[in-house]
């Protein structure tokens, strides 16, 4: 099995995306994270669910985080105003995290190696220069502990 | 709604269970992490998908990935037996992620400024000092996107 057959689809957004559009799509399909694509469907970055969540607290919450509990139950209804009004771009940590790529043919054992050296529990699948899926440490996990025999009979 | 009300089932692991029961567990489940607990029911810690997929990688290749390309394609067949040997204690990395606690009765808002403030995907939610479930950052994204009437409808 290589890097290709592996990898599975995942929903990618670009920097103009709207995040409130980003964050329905993590709040629908249950998605930790998001890929960032350029036009060309090269992979940027990954906007992380907690950094969509952390955009929503007000940054004196986020400064004092006692006064939260004093603040009425309003977030939900003002969240999603608040992020129809801007892009993906503007929700990326500014220290991005890179997604960490590999080829369509590399082999389990390298994508496993790029995992372990970086700790990412994500890396892009590309061909031609294009993303075509991801692979998950779970999705990895998956195929290696898998028996042989079993992953040739699905 | 507040955090108890919000929280989700999760399955748990103890420290002395099988890394290949854990392993699998994520496998089948396709999780990318599994809380760790003693045995009150306490959460101890977490332990992330990419950390048992760093555990497969043999020390060399980590060291140097370019031997990745030139090892077979034998990882899967060694990766059951490998993990079947040791308790999820010995994968656990050095600087062990803590898991952010909340408490049932606290408000969206103030679960938001945790996860915020420790930017964090998760949080174990405690009810008389018993872990009841976890809040992902995208559930709770699920709650702060979706209208209040739609929510209380459901």
């Amino acid at each position: 099995m290589n890097a290709g057959e592996m990898a599975e689809e995942t929903p990618l957004v670009r920097l103009d995306t709207s995040a409130l559009e980003a964050a329905e799509l993590m709040a629908s399909r249950r998605l930790p994270a998001l890929v960032v694509v350029d036009k060309a469907g090269y992979p940027l970055s990954v906007l992380p669910a907690s950094q969509v969540v952390r955009f929503l607290v007000p940054a004196y919450v986020q400064d004092d985080p006692s006064l939260a509990r004093v603040l009425s139950e309003k977030m939900g209804d003002h969240a999603a105003d608040k992020l129809a009004q801007r892009p993906v771009r503007d929700l990326l940590p500014y220290d991005r995290e890179e997604l960490p790529v590999a080829q369509h043919d590399d082999t389990v054992i390298e994508v496993a190696a790029l995992m372990a050296r970086l700790r990412c529990p994500m890396v892009a699948v590309l061909k031609s220069n294009r993303m075509i899926g991801v692979i998950t440490a779970s999705r990895l996990l998956q195929t290696a502990v898998t028996p042989r025999d079993e992953r040739d009979a699905s």
